[in-house]
């Protein structure tokens, strides 16, 4: 899908011709994508949307009908939005900026830069809302599959969410980041195609009523899929339902097929699955599956789970594509250093009555360190200071707290793409899979607890504190901080 | 932007086949399109998304690689899901069917079909999963503008959200449906693009933080756009930005021309907008506008007002766009009739242990009922039954309760499709928005309510209510309904 250098929010197209007229085109600048509350009140996010990413910069052009819009615009006054000139110079204009980030699937914390652009002040702004978009939702989805995997305990979990999600690449999307966040199937047959996502799907309602009985509609499915039948049982009685599927398992074992499942949709299933458990094992069918749906989500598993549910399959739709709970990740993108041509990097930051809304100064690196299989905690440094030994993470909102890190390290944001050019191959997405499961299972089971997780440690290396301090103190007058009565 | 038809949950493609070989082909059904519970606990949703579905039925077609793509999929024994010759079959398979719905930006109410598809089944089952993804999201963000419209109480709401959107056509979607409910504007210069919505936007944080001063950026912003300047004043801190917009302003003014307003974008926007206005009405500029924005939503805009806030355009982002409160409409596309080649319509209903999710039976269309400038409500009846003076709507879960109307109606389903072909013309989306004005304006305040909404009035009309309770007394057996201990 080619995304065009339009989908950006006006105000970057503003910025970029204020920049230009006010001569900062060459000026530089440092922006860092992150959020700052973890979505669902969870303990830890899944990285996902960065292959999007690189698709959408490496075709960042402005054409020609895109720029004859532009100049099609007029503020109140009557007069165009974007002079000619700056229109010239954003059709010659080509992506030259340096790109480093998380690879998909990389557990990640609040503050801990996602992605960081660098280079041309007008470009790395232009970019803003599309690499947000690009990466906020894919993010939020990887990390709800996550959680709803880790609820079905290894039980395979199909996506099947499109009918309910947020456009037609909000579900197409959806597909492929919750495949990366462990979902072992989706029932998008384009998503199938695009993204290689194994494809799952038999039957539903309509086609138990688009037959005189349930029982032929049964007969004619598993005549049509002899090896692929999972049969949806609650059209008007699950039990009853069951009882049918056996009878046509049965006649379908003499012909030498096995049935596949049955899927319940409805009702109690922490009740039918018990029920309809012990009916298919009595009968002779222990190896059919059970396939649950309806409004499922990780505390709906968890809880089936919990009550001894019969289910070894889980179809999960609406809640996973639309993340219930919280249907935006936060993040957001922020300035933290320019430089004027030639110059050095002047870190910046913009202030706000609460630290937690005061962003990071500097060119920052997120270094993760790990003892004995897991991950203990994470160092945000400056690039520029380069953190020394003994490593010590202090806790940004508690500059007394700290802890010392003495353990192997590997430093998360790599480069994708150098001078405007992608340097970076995205891995198959089996391999993106196989890697946020590997890196899921190095976090301690306190920092997945889907209730009142225990938060991972996320610290600020010394040099880099001591410049964000120095810099709010610049930039904060006494009078500001208690204004109000 | 165009659907492929592979963008349809692959029990649809397993059911075609299914049809296809229990020789159903000719066979024909009828489909609604409906939901059952109005999203965010509201009295009424707006219908959008029709434009999106006309174009995917008109474009409907299977292409060869999309039929590569099927013939590689394999069941578990290796045999092809989809035999050559229904490959074959569905490569010259075009859309015949017919197609009712209601206009987009029309009131519609739980249990209302939305949309009809009638035609031969194979087809009206393929195109379900689509057409619910592409009316589902529209609708539910045509509903959240209404309601946050109704809360700015006439102020103009921007629509800015696409960095924090389910995926790049849920913006654009987002965008367009936003508008249909009463936005007035979008930051999204693609949605601009697309569909002609007027765009707005001025600067960010980050362009205060490229310059050395905040007033140097707020000179150089004035600078180039002397007409369209709206100040972001609170990177360091809002008064102190609104004073230093002041000093702007009085020398714009000089040069003969005028600030465009401010934007609050943290803190407390009660308070901040009430010093600012104060500010700016005494140094002589009333005219200039607030524009506030900060995870804004219906219930913080309608407190905001309560308290006095002086605050007269809005900006909604993410919970505008995401649908804080409820992430999916939960829309769905059921059979209620099928027809064997030459026979009449067999009316079908799909059972449940809740009276509230057994579907309706028959060819549904709704008539809406208007006295005095208001509707007063709508009667469901089935095209084959058509309703007999007095009018009289039974309420669906109470059957001893029923509503006489007497009053000039209008039937909301209208010819979309003939035998494939589009028959309806999609009016310009500013005629859609004014519609949706219109309509809005016809429901009682009452029905409008957005918390604890007093519930308009949609009734069966008796002889599809008797229809309904017939067909459920067929199917449901005695011992069912209260199986369980």
């Amino acid at each position: 899908m080619s995304v065009s250098p339009l989908f950006t929010d006006l105000y970057q197209l503003t910025m970029a011709y204020g920049y230009w007229k006010a001569g900062l085109r060459e000026h530089e600048a440092t922006f860092h994508a992150f959020f700052r509350r973890p979505p669902f009140n969870g303990g830890y996010s899944v990285t996902a949307g960065l292959e999007a990413v690189c698709q959408f910069l490496s075709d960042w052009q402005f054409s020609d009908e895109e720029l004859d819009y532009l100049a099609s615009l007029i503020d109140r006054a009557g007069t165009p939005l974007f002079p000619a000139p700056f229109l010239k110079y954003l059709k010659a204009l080509r992506f030259t900026c340096a790109v480093d980030a998380m690879p998909e699937g990389t557990p990640v914390f609040p503050y801990e830069p996602m992605l960081r652009v660098q280079g041309p002040i007008i470009q790395a702004q232009l970019v803003e809302s599309p690499v947000l978009n690009l990466i906020n939702f894919p993010t939020l989805i990887a990390t709800k599959a996550a959680r709803i995997c880790q609820a079905a305990q290894g039980d395979p979990v199909i996506e099947f969410g499109m009918r309910r999600a947020q456009g037609v690449d909000g579900a197409l999307t959806a597909a492929r980041s919750a495949y990366i966040g462990g979902c072992e199937s989706t029932s998008d047959t384009q998503a199938g195609m695009l993204y290689g996502i194994p494809v799952r799907g038999t039957h539903s309602h309509s086609w138990v009523l688009a037959f005189d009985t349930e029982q032929d509609s049964f007969e004619a499915f598993v005549d049509a899929y002899p090896d692929n039948a999972i049969l949806l049982v609650d059209t008007f009685d699950s039990l009853e339902g069951v009882r049918k599927t056996i009878a046509v398992a049965q006649k379908l074992r003499k012909r030498g097929h096995e049935i596949f499942g049955i899927r319940l949709d409805s009702g109690d299933l922490a009740y039918l699955s018990v029920h309809a458990r012990a009916m298919l094992d009595e009968a002779g069918f222990p190896e059919a599956h059970i396939v649950a749906s309806n409004e499922l989500d990780e505390n709906l598993i968890t809880d089936l789970k919990r009550q001894g549910a019969k289910v070894d399959m889980w179809g999960v739709g609406t809640h996973l594509v639309t993340a219930k709970g919280d249907s935006s990740l936060s993040g957001v993108y922020k300035l933290s250093a320019v430089r004027a041509p030639g110059g050095a990097w002047q870190p910046k930051l913009k202030l706000s009555e609460q630290l937690v809304k005061v962003t990071d100064p500097g060119v920052l690196q997120v270094r993760r360190f790990e003892k004995e299989g897991l991950f203990i905690g994470d160092l945000l440094f400056d690039t520029d200071l380069p953190p020394q030994e003994p490593y010590r993470a202090i806790d940004p909102f508690d500059h007394l707290r700290s802890k010392r890190f003495d353990a192997p390290f590997t430093d998360l944001l790599v480069p994708i793409f150098r001078a405007g050019r992608q340097v970076y191959t995205s891995p198959p997405l089996p391999t993106i899979q196989q890697h946020a499961q590997q890196q899921l299972a190095k976090l301690h089971p306190t920092h997945k607890r889907l209730l009142n997780p225990h938060p991972y440690v996320v610290g600020m290396d010394q040099q880099l504190h001591q410049l964000k301090m120095d810099l709010i103190q610049q930039a904060r007058k006494e009078e500001m901080v208690w204004q109000k009565p």
